[in-house]
């Protein structure tokens, strides 16, 4: 809503997390990560974040602290239906004033109880006060309005839900847009990732380390999570476009020196590229997972329309299921043992076959806590892919660390390793296309 | 260390993360919630949590405001080797004394160097630096140690790694003891957790509702996540044993209203309840998943020991494989779809039979975002669950939400429907016992 008042410069904010279960670690708090990345995204600077209880002298406490520093103030939390909920109250404090009916919000929340044949009950009545003068923030996803007011002195407070689906689409739909309104966000922040796999930390940190401490605007940050590392390029400009122009050299720059294991941009998760590439190759997918458990297949089936190339897989648990779905030759568990390189080959070989799939991915491994040995240490996998001229590549990798850390890596470098021979097979295109030599898939 | 000094009563502390990362929403802040839940838990009230970024006059300004308002900070973060890390330097000006080098931090910094065969760099110096006056905390494992300082007004600081595992480990194995040794933790909060399936929240919370309202304590509180809720019984008392005769009568209150829904206490998890039932009386477990695309085998493969209940199982995802692998007949496909009781029915009996197993779990349903008609939405899945004795209770759920939360429910809802009639089981077992009326299994 722009009414004409004059356009201030952004404000710098902070945001706020009320409710004891955020407090005391019951849950753990999301909420303010995006609303601090999504108010950073629209140009306006946040410089803390705080998380209070559900206590309105303490609520009100911390909002006059905020304001004191910062030029306002973003809530989650505490504008539910019960008698916990005293964000609305405290904020009414804080700004002076008393708390009003809000009708359209009221009838608003009388017809989503009507729609599902039920009747308000006086509490849920509650929701639809709000502090005097402030403008009501339309919930997309529930009851409880937001809303977004303005003390006397010009600082703002904006309230938002605490369930995470309302609170994104009330910040991204109506807040920011609201706030856009009344002050010129001259520059936002515009952000591009690139996602890395198979590299770690410190070897990325080796080779873009110069960049870190050199570069301004754009800027770039990494982090590492799970096997992967991101670098993110982010730069602040007026739009999009300009942002491009700043971010393009840079990203090139990055990639001359770690672009060999990019596996996308943005969005793309490493299932869902490797995905995109085999439907884009009319290739199919299956997997045979013993460690990994139905992890793989999970993180494909997680991308959707994963179905045009994941076609399903086998959890072969226990060997007795090796043997009868996957055809591992008895004999070969006797020798080798299940946690071995000819299993995993013969898993693959044999996922590939049942189920006539271009690709076959397998794991098996020793997980923990029990069942290692000085040969085999808890964290030893061994991974086989089953490429589509029937060949298998193998690799052997052993993780430091407990059942869940084994068994996450697993997935990530069971995935990994399928990427990087997609990856071979498209060089292998190229390069025949080309008359260059040729590379062998890599184990 | 408990060297004489008058013991105190028990600190009211903030706590501050520090990192531009996490006040960013690059990082979601676990570290936080962990250290509030372990304050609260030796004790010791947490009233407030912030977040701030790696710069040294708003670290500085935060902690003294926290200094203004609690009798404490505990910080996380910022203790590293490199110039982003100024947590030392912030406190170091609040408590208005220099930073001086700790000589036993120093040299345990350079054999772990040595024991890796790496020489120190100047940077990883800094990280033995410490406020004058300042307690060091070991840091169990990694480098930087953390510290307990006092201002001369006697308000603490206590500062620990951003390294979740290095924090975790410092706060329950150095810092708490510290506390425990300066203050008169006259009692601690001792926790029972009851974990519930099947019931949603506002269900289980209008059945002990008064129960909310009147304890004191002991008192409680309920949570709700991911289609499970979990009532807390927390007792403030000196030991564990006057904790757990104050909590024993609630428990059985509570257990009388909701106890047919709850599957565990404390540490347990559906799965891992399903699965110590299966191995008490020697049963076998396999899975057919189809929507759930290896969620249900993975979340089995979580809990260590599963191999001894928990087989394996097929992800068809692709009809061809609910054919092949589970003998689903194709005039039954071509009838009824592949998201069908029958299909569902026939996939359960098809993995009990082929993977020679006492029960088996299936699935078939419509995730999303596309697929979806008027007589089969999205959101719709069907489960099957065959029982030992060949029988075959099926299920029909619609859940509201999109891909990834129709698929977690469907995971939750699957290992419910398994474990509700496992319980029929046993209470089949007890009834013919008793020679009372049999129920039958619940679909």
């Amino acid at each position: 809503m722009n009414d004409g008042i004059e356009q201030r410069s952004a404000p710098r904010v902070e945001v706020v997390t009320i409710g004891t279960e955020i407090l005391l670690g019951d849950i753990v708090d999301s909420n303010s990560a995006f609303v601090a990345r999504a108010l950073a995204d629209a140009g306006i600077d946040v410089f803390a974040k705080h998380s209070v209880g559900d206590n309105v002298e303490r609520i009100e406490a911390m909002l006059r602290g905020v304001l004191d520093r910062a030029d306002g103030a973003v809530t989650t939390g505490g504008l539910g239906p019960t008698v916990d909920d005293l964000t609305r109250e405290a904020v009414a404090r804080v700004l002076g004033v008393d708390l009003v009916l809000h009708e359209d919000s009221l009838r608003k929340i009388e017809r989503l109880f009507a729609a599902h044949g039920l009747s308000m009950s006086e509490n849920n009545a509650r929701q639809a006060y709000l502090p005097r003068g402030a403008e009501p923030l339309e919930n997309p996803h529930g009851t409880a309005p937001g809303f977004l007011a303005f003390r006397a002195d010009g600082k703002l407070i904006a309230a938002t839900p605490g369930v995470p689906r309302e609170m994104r689409a009330m910040v991204t739909q109506r807040l920011i847009p609201a706030l856009s309104a009344r002050y010129d966000l001259q520059s936002a922040i515009f952000t591009r990732t690139l996602h890395l796999v198979g590299i770690n930390e410190s070897e990325a940190d080796r080779r873009i380390d110069d960049l870190f401490r050199s570069l301004e605007n754009p800027k770039i940050a990494m982090l590492a999570h799970d096997g992967y590392v991101n670098v993110k390029i982010m730069a602040k400009a007026r739009d999009r476009g300009s942002a491009e122009e700043m971010i393009a050299p840079i990203e090139q720059d990055v990639r001359a020196r770690i672009g060999s294991w990019v596996f996308g941009v943005d969005d793309v998760s490493l299932p869902s590229a490797i995905l995109s590439d085999l439907i884009d190759r009319n290739s199919s997918i299956v997997t045979a997972e013993s460690i990994t458990g139905g992890g793989i297949a999970d993180a494909f089936v997680h991308v959707p329309g994963a179905s045009q190339a994941f076609r399903g897989g086998v959890v072969a648990y226990d060997n007795v299921l090796k043997i009868s779905l996957l055809d591992v030759p008895v004999d070969e568990l006797r020798e080798h043992g299940a946690v071995s390189e000819a299993v995993a080959h013969s898993m693959a070989n044999g996922a590939r076959e049942r189920m006539g799939s271009d690709f076959a991915l397998a794991t098996t491994g020793i997980a923990g806590p029990t069942g290692g040995s000085p040969e085999k240490p808890v964290g030893l996998v061994w991974f086989a892919l089953a490429l589509p001229d029937g060949k298998i590549v193998t690799r052997r990798s052993v993780f430091p660390g407990d059942r869940d850390f084994v068994r996450r890596r697993a997935v990530v470098t069971a995935l990994e390793l399928l990427w990087r021979n997609l990856d071979v097979g498209r060089q292998l295109a190229i390069s025949a296309a080309g008359n260059q030599s040729l590379r062998e898939p890599l184990g």
